[in-house]
């Protein structure tokens, strides 16, 4: 394996990314491959939002990974600052490569460098494999997550 | 009970929110309602951040419920906006009063407002009581929590 660049996505990534977002067993049922214009309005508003850290990893100039980490302050635990990361997605070809390792190590690093105190995620309880994979980064599954659909 | 008012938080409301924050079984072993001053360092990162939005639920002039509402854009789920609640507190002299599901309903409709099609907030596994009030709002307990401290 050749080396692994991390650095923020630009437009330019968007077809890339969501083409991972859509290669996954729940995405295929809720992402739009076909149809970017959603994703590229999506993109604007992360752009504008400082607290937003898009990012891909790159290898041979091929998008083979994705997450986004939001920085989000607030008071509770001593007004603690805390980072929440989603969309994490590794491309088929990566998968078992370690790239999800080096992603989200990027990502409690960078956490860390914004003087976050905490770093969450959430996973859906059918991803039974990815839930091991954050035990052994050292994540404690001390919470359950709710969701509603608006 | 008279009129409920939900508003923006300012700063005069911090100690009334540092005494809820630490009013909990959780919270009494992580926050310093004596040492006020990492939250009003917390409350000027929350104010310089347009998508925080942390509101006080104040009845004949006493703060009695607090949340904070962060407002995430994101690419997955077609480009979709979501929102997550956070730090939920309701004082003690009002539990069973109604004012939660009042809480959490203005958290709903302030994110449909922001244009989000998701809303999300994560709750610690021992808190059961609190799962049956979440599920009871009609959300969907779907996912793992996972936290690191760094």
């Amino acid at each position: 394996m050749n080396d692994l660049e991390i650095r923020p996505a630009d437009s330019g990534d968007l077809p890339a990314i969501v083409a991972m977002l859509a290669d996954d067993p729940l995405g295929a049922q809720r992402e739009s491959p076909d149809d970017l214009s959603p994703y590229t309005a999506a993109f604007e508003r992360l752009a504008g939002d400082s607290h937003q850290h898009l990012v891909v990893a790159v290898r041979d100039g091929r998008v083979v990974g994705t997450l986004q980490l939001t920085v989000v302050p607030g008071l509770s635990r001593r007004g603690s600052t805390r980072s929440i990361i989603e969309g994490v997605r590794i491309h088929a070809d990566e998968r078992g490569s370690g790239l999800g390792t080096q992603l989200i190590e990027w990502a409690i690093a960078e956490s860390r460098r914004q003087n976050c105190q905490l770093v969450q995620l959430t996973s859906d309880a059918t991803r039974t494999d990815a839930h091991r994979f954050y035990e052994r980064l050292g994540f404690e599954s001390s919470h359950l997550g709710f969701k509603m659909n608006l």
